[in-house]
């Protein structure tokens, strides 16, 4: 339900001679109610209104335009929103954690500012863009790494600054044309100062994706390195779905380091529709080899109801076991310092409005 | 003069089957030169170009989607502009002192950022909003609180971080056909863990507002809590105005409360058209009953002469009496040291143009 | 290739009875592979993911209402983007060292946020715009004050704040019938309260600059002062061009002093024209008065590839060469600790696209 803002009828009657130019304004409104429970000594609850239960909340701007030939040019401005409180989020300059900015504050492309250009040979981009090494994550995860109940992988301690997306890329895109190949490459620059330092490569990374996609069926796997001086993070992962039609099965598998300790971690869940709604359950768990295995186990169960293709209201319910000297607790609840092994839960209730 | 930036006309060119969809681009440039001038010994005059002197300047996406049977889903993101300079205007995460965010940088959201359901039932809307306990001190001011004119309530010592807007707020509002009669009621949350510290509930509370309004009249009630553990804010007033065609006038009254400080503030004042240009004219006065009991008087005269409905050029003067060891000096303009009950007095001349 | 939000259309289809509202969207995406060297000991170089090396990034909002009688009111909100991480471009609020605001966060319209009221007489503009002497600078060089190969006065170490733009401004300019002479002038404010101290009218000035314009032949002058306590920054400069169709020359000179520091620099260089694309040359200069007579010479010859109006390739080459003291390293590239007089050389490469 995207709309172009200049269309055809518009530049007509302004009698321009162009009729390719337009710009896309698009984004969603998600605002949820959020309740976390922690158990064990000392621990605290808390009720929140946030965001971003279902869909991230955003506003952006995109456009295309057709060069001829073949060719096409592209730009893409999307800035997330914290419509709790009308702050922006925060981005990240450089790839490392001494690049952090615009949190809380104003509105910022964080999720992503781009231009490309594109052609039977495929897409190259350059900017703030997802890295490879986080779709699997998301497409493969019945809550598409939003709310309460997304995938433990992402909530894991040695995830890496480029988890989700990095600045300062150079990415390449496959074609669609490929018999349901696809896939992407994408260089990212740390931008320290190449003066022999141990640190002058820091934030500078690569990552690589590819899939195939054919009827019910869809499988990708991903690959990726960043350096850092105090150790490599690499993020790796395996994901696919089947759609069976009256549900969508779908898992991920990840292995993951950060300098010298090492992650595992896994999903299976699935989408089952309801009239207008959908039931969503996902099983994750994830694993590092730190002293005592420390890992966590989720269980999450979730119902969307749409009201229309662009309206729907949800709730997702998800609990979580803390292992091996695990702490991990939801929506923003609290165990008592020092206190691990514990269980912790969350609610999820929202309205999601896309534009 | 707001415009539907995607319309009919655009998408039936595209071909659309949905024709429903619209996003409104909306917002104000208003550009002041203030200047601000204090008596007494050591004070301080001020020249500016500033912003928002007669509407508030921003900039603000909304729509609104037929859900069909009477109901609807809508948006709502507006961020204040200052325009002198090109930042955003600061918001606040959690209602309390620490949660001051996003001010003289970027856009930010921070006059509105809602998502609502509406029905035959009222309006559900989720986010950052404006209190109820606002607006009858805008509403039922010829100055509207913007520029040097505006009710000393909102410029007096007592005031609270919800006095105007809140975040993390549930709000709902009567619906529109009950007779004249209105009202809204709002709860938002501070968002402290729930631990048993004194500060745990920090900034939650709530507001309701009441009113009626009939022909040429409009009277409206609101109470309003909020608590911080150094102490309750308490703000509540009533509102009314009565349009006798040559003239429209109005008054509010409040009785507020922040901690053991109680403070009482009223405001008589009214519109004149004169052409295409309106005379404005207020009293207000406020006062609290700390040690001496310093109060403020504030006597304004404006004018706004309206170049077409966007457009209008604007002048308005005030001066304030301060007295019982109050000490508030208008448009940046400032006092000596220490001293105290002297007067003030401010000017805005500037161009308000809204699209 | 801007475009009008609304138009005449989609008012016609919403049954709207005025048809002048209008609010375009524009902007541009300019991503720039940048590649900077420095020679001498303990050197670094610097490989960067950029922005605006050939147009600056932005993203706008403006619009024009028609207020009969030959007037009309306008507006103009135009914040900088950084495409490569996503965040805005940072503004200052009073024109003094310790105004800036925004750097590395959200989006803040620094580039310009104006409204303006205009007739035959001219337009009177207030907010933050761009100075008048600033202009000579961007117009009279091939490379416009962007990217590796812009002029050496921009770069200088004695430009100040109000260098490209100031906040709290009001604009005068000369109405576009004057027979090829055009004009403005400007008066700005730092805001300092007015208390008698010697920097109450730091980051207070104002610029003019007078033009005549005819045919081939294009040539400006522009003068300027801003007050600080710790010394006056006056910047003014002369620029011209002659467009002899299959090159247009243009060359500027500038003479500037900050407190007692004289700065003198000067440009000349060349646009010509190659089928789709243009190769841009420059030679510029700047020199100081400080001990030593600190100066740097930059060479610069660059080529733009148009792949339609909207969209172009670009690259650019520059070397410096610094003597009497001098140290500019170029696109991030930087000296050993006290290495002065040495080279330094970088190269952009990258894609405009605007909308």
């Amino acid at each position: 339900m995207k709309k172009s803002l200049i269309a055809l009828a518009v530049l007509a009657a302004a009698g321009a001679a162009s009729a390719q130019s337009s710009v896309t304004l698009f984004g969603i409104v998600d605002a949820t109610v959020a309740y976390g429970r922690a158990s064990g000594t000392g621990s605290a609850n808390k009720w929140q209104l946030t965001n971003s239960g279902y869909n991230s909340s955003r506003l952006g701007f995109r456009g295309v335009e057709d060069l001829g030939g073949g060719m096409s040019a592209s730009f893409w401005l999307e800035a997330g929103l914290s419509n709790d409180n009308g702050t922006g989020v925060a981005t990240n300059l450089n790839n490392q954690a001494t690049g952090a900015a615009g949190g809380s504050t104003g509105l910022v492309f964080n999720r992503r500012s781009t231009v490309s250009l594109a052609g039977g040979w495929g897409e190259l981009r350059l900017g703030r863009d997802y890295t490879p090494q986080f779709w699997n994550l998301t497409v493969f995860d019945p809550f598409g790494t939003n709310g309460v109940g997304t995938t433990q992988t992402l909530n894991s301690i040695i995830t890496g600054v480029t988890a989700v997306r990095a600045s300062n890329t150079i990415g390449y895109f496959l074609p669609g044309n490929l018999g349901g190949f696809y896939g992407q490459a994408q260089y990212y620059l740390g931008e320290n100062v190449r003066n022999g330092a141990a640190t002058e490569k820091d934030g500078t990374g690569a990552g690589v994706r590819l899939g195939f996609a054919n009827g019910p069926f869809n499988v990708a796997l991903a690959l990726s390195r960043t350096d850092y001086a105090t150790g490599k993070v690499k993020q790796n992962n395996l994901g696919g779905q089947w759609d069976f039609g009256i549900a969508k099965a779908m898992a991920h598998y990840s292995f993951d380091s950060n300098g010298n300790v090492d992650g595992k971690g896994w999903l299976i869940g699935g989408l089952f529709p309801v009239g207008a709604g959908e039931i969503r359950a996902a099983y994750s768990r994830y694993k590092t080899d730190v002293a005592g295995s420390p890992r966590t186990n989720k269980i999450a169960l979730g119902y969307v109801h749409n009201l229309s293709k662009r309206t729907a209201v949800y709730t997702t319910w998800a609990r979580v076991k803390n292992q091996g000297g695990a702490a991990q607790a939801l929506n923003g609840s609290s165990f008592g310092t020092g206190v691990v092994n514990q269980n912790s839960s969350g609610l999820d209730l929202g309205i999601r409005h896309s534009f």
